[in-house]
């Protein structure tokens, strides 16, 4: 395909990772194997079915790592990342999304062919959408409710009286044709906090009100099976609270990044991703380095969050990225005395990225590495 | 390729734009063809060769058009895009970035590939890298001299006295194995501009330091046949004073956006490109739309710019695109009152981005319009 980049990256298999071109992502195996199973142990213990948003990584390995190796059930964000995840041998997926009006042939075919594909809906306009595209007999749409406790994007308010009258329309109205299967929430307001509290504070809220409504649908009579809250800090701070729901969803943790551990949700050491950059330049007379890595590869998310900006430069706290344009890195030392003798031209930084969904999306292949080199090449899907 | 959408665009052919998946990247045919003519009308009447940047869009059929059809000259930013296009007929390409020290060896087979690559530099290690790579008898490196005439990013500024000794060991340190090409400065500072005035003063002041540079280097016996300078903002109001260059190498001005129509560069109606995004949700509670474009279809370019941020809502100068998750966007009207019954779901709103070139590098295919059907598919280069 034209489109495709014409080297072959799977040459670099075996190569120590000071060989590769820059940009490059990198992960570390060890790293995001740990963060795999920690985040497995956590919801173990609460008694929790863990479903990986798989939006974070969009790759085959990541979501075979995050499910224990078993092909289990994710949670997708894009049609491209359903069939994609199809295609790749994965029966259970839930697309996390309000239903889109001119997707329904592709949400239908996604439908046929897997043992489980879920949707997801806030809207009466919803449910009449899955009305008029009925599944052949034998099979139902498997539909999650999207609840909004309070991160102010998609769902229905639980104190909405819409919330009860849909819940029970998708339960009730075609049985035959519709089944609920659960209520959905995405506590993404959790990122606008400062302390691991702050995010326990809304991990609480919203599954308490997740489960309040649960128990209020069943009070009336409406079977609703599961109850789901996601996101990267209250999964991994996860509060009692949490024991009462039946699965979780989150997805940034398999990488982590600058901004989860800023928010407490891990240890700086935990975070597995980091861009490759080498220095291309020396311009003393603005006390400046020039790298490789512009915001193709890095993205600008976290352009404006102190103290490090887009990334932290691993092992040399003395320096801050401070400029960024398409294939251009500015780098400069905090108190203006850099040492250019110790970044000879060639030489390598080691970026640790802000933002993991956003840096993710920028690479066509991420590069993983044991003990100093590359054993693995992860393909992500892209597109719509 | 696993890493592929396993959905084939091109079955879009000939669809009406309002069925295409969304989001989804537009280009109007007719005014990306008139983008075109223009730049290269206005360097003919300069007398200037029009060496097209290619980092924009990053594609076969783009370059084509901006170079008139003929697969002349381009510059690139990336040695991914330098094999992309030389493998799709390229033959003088110029990788107008510090020559990398551990890719040698692309250079090396692009140089023996093509009739004409040509490599940029702006330091003695760039020089000593070259003759360390020798080419094949009968080839010489063809050098450009990056200078920094106040953009601040890589280059050697043309008043420091190792600009001139530079040059001149380009020129004459191993006449067999490396030759001076010309001069090339890049004048991304109008960039910073908030009017034409101000942008041709930049072009006034980076032209004729250039011009000067290369006039010295003359004088004192050492051949430097080319200069070149570049950005969209200037050269889509070229000075007088441009007409002593020999090349400029322009490359947003293809599709233009949201930031060269405000920074005077072209009108808002010569902008070509869009992001085709769908009305997913109401929620009046806090006077609201979500569409289906987040910063995954879009970027967060722009996102800090009055009055529009990152995009502007084609039509709709009473909405404002607000907020940008990964999947996500929200649209509020200006003055609190959404006329939801305007936007039922499903319905389409066209994004002017603020930033072509942070846009097209999210997109896996641009779909090329006329008369409101996909006439084209463009396929962009990814990766380094």
């Amino acid at each position: 395909m034209a489109g495709q980049m014409d080297s072959n990256p799977s040459k670099w298999l075996g190569a120590p990772l000071e060989q590769l071109p820059t940009p490059a992502l990198t992960l570390d195996q060890a790293k995001v194997r740990r963060n795999a199973e920690r985040m497995r142990e956590r919801c173990q213990a609460l008694g929790l079915r863990l479903r990986p948003h798989v939006k974070t990584h969009k790759t085959l390995e990541g979501a075979a790592l995050a499910t224990g190796g078993g092909q289990g059930g994710i949670a997708v964000s894009t049609l491209a990342e359903a069939r994609f995840f199809a295609a790749g041998g994965f029966q259970d997926i839930l697309y996390a999304y309000p239903l889109p009006a001119g997707r329904m042939q592709d949400c239908l075919s996604l439908a046929q062919q897997l043992q489980n594909f879920q949707v997801l809906l806030d809207s009466p306009e919803g449910l009449a959408l899955l009305r008029q595209h009925p599944l052949p007999a034998g099979k139902r749409w498997h539909v999650w409710l999207k609840l909004d406790c309070g991160n102010g994007r998609a769902g229905v308010r639980p104190t909405d009286p819409q919330a009860m009258s849909l819940a029970r329309a998708i339960a009730q109205e075609a049985p035959e044709e519709v089944a609920l299967v659960g209520v959905y929430a995405h506590c993404g307001n959790t990122y606008g906090c400062q302390d691991v509290p702050a995010v326990e504070g809304i991990a609480r809220g919203t599954a308490t009100a997740v489960v309040d409504f649960v128990t209020q649908l069943r009070a009336a009579g409406v079977s609703c099976p599961q109850a789901s809250i996601g996101s990267t800090p209250s999964c991994s701070h996860p509060v009692p609270e949490m024991s009462l729901l039946t699965e979780v969803h989150p997805g940034n943790y398999l990488f982590y990044d600058l901004q989860q551990s800023q928010l407490g949700s891990c240890q700086l050491e935990d975070v597995a991703i980091r861009v490759l950059t080498r220095v291309i330049g020396h311009y003393p007379h603005r006390k400046q380095l020039l790298v490789d890595c512009g915001w193709v590869g890095l993205s600008l998310h976290g352009r404006d969050q102190a103290p490090f900006g887009c990334a932290a430069i691993e092992g040399h706290p003395e320096l801050r990225l401070v400029g960024l344009t398409q294939e251009h890195g500015q780098v400069e030392a905090i108190d203006g005395r850099l040492d250019f003798e110790s970044f000879p031209l060639g030489s390598i930084l080691a970026l640790i990225p802000f933002h993991a969904c956003a840096t993710a999306a920028m690479h066509p292949v991420y590069y993983v590495h044991a003990k100093g080199k590359v054993v693995e090449l992860w393909h992500p899907v892209r597109g719509w």
